[in-house]
């Protein structure tokens, strides 16, 4: 069992959404995210409520990012990533990185299903 | 070293906290993330704040909902595990999903201590 | 490949980043969070917009916190652990911790380079 984690724009939140359950993965996390990769020169103003102090404000380069969770079975982390890779592949710097880290178990809440049922 | 990390619904999370206390677990870290299982068809109205536009305002259907994290010995995952599916299961879609991920190391900032010590 | 994760004080966010650009790793990730470790006695009245009812404001004890994460190569891994324990240790109880996970794979999604050239 894999978690597929993929930081995006945050403009491509909606279409992978859609993306993922059309392909058979409805079940998945979102999270808003600060992320820097290369683009660290890149100079971005927090907005206010993200702000320690005024000072940050000027400072801070991060960018707001989208990052989506998918818990799968191994055999499908291929598809996944190829449907992450469509979506958001834009060309252009910021596109974001996809991490494949491994997971244990899985037990869903309501029925106590385990493992693979419970990704399911 | 496990870190075991539950789904819940928001409203659940003060009664977690309450009973990893109880049992023991008082350390861990919680989460607002948005999230969809199986009630992929329930449809909500995210609030204005989350949206990326109006549209999105009808078209997402996420869910708002908590992630709770705790790190603990690999001895001590079944009772994790154990509480949080007897406060969190109400038996209604939507209970949520626990997953059981592997740690390698943990380190107390304060002090430098690692492995178990860090995380007791 | 790993990723490191450092549950840091939010007023630490800044320094925590400038010191890991400086020493190689301008990539990173970074998350609001609400933690809770050795620290529980102190009591925190939460800001209204996380209190999901009148009471919990009174009740909740966590603090607001960052989250850093960055994903490096299995060898870099001390370099980064020690750069977080420098900046971050004041001796005094809240420091945060520091946990190390794997990490199985990481895709750059604008190349579609993989391992660690995904993370360099």
């Amino acid at each position: 069992m894999k978690e597929v984690i993929a930081i995006i724009r945050m403009n491509k939140m909606e279409c992978t959404k859609d993306a993922l359950a059309t392909v058979g993965f409805p079940a998945f996390m979102a999270y808003k995210v600060f992320g820097r990769g290369k683009q660290r020169g890149l100079q971005v103003t927090y907005p206010s409520e993200h702000r320690e102090s005024e000072a940050d404000g000027r400072r801070i380069k991060f960018l707001p990012k989208r990052m989506v969770s998918v818990v799968v079975e191994d055999e499908f982390v291929p598809a996944v990533v190829a449907v992450l890779m469509r979506i958001n592949r834009t060309g252009n710097i910021g596109d974001g990185r996809i991490f494949v880290c491994p997971v244990d178990d899985a037990i869903r809440v309501r029925t106590g299903e385990r493992g693979k049922e419970a990704i399911s």
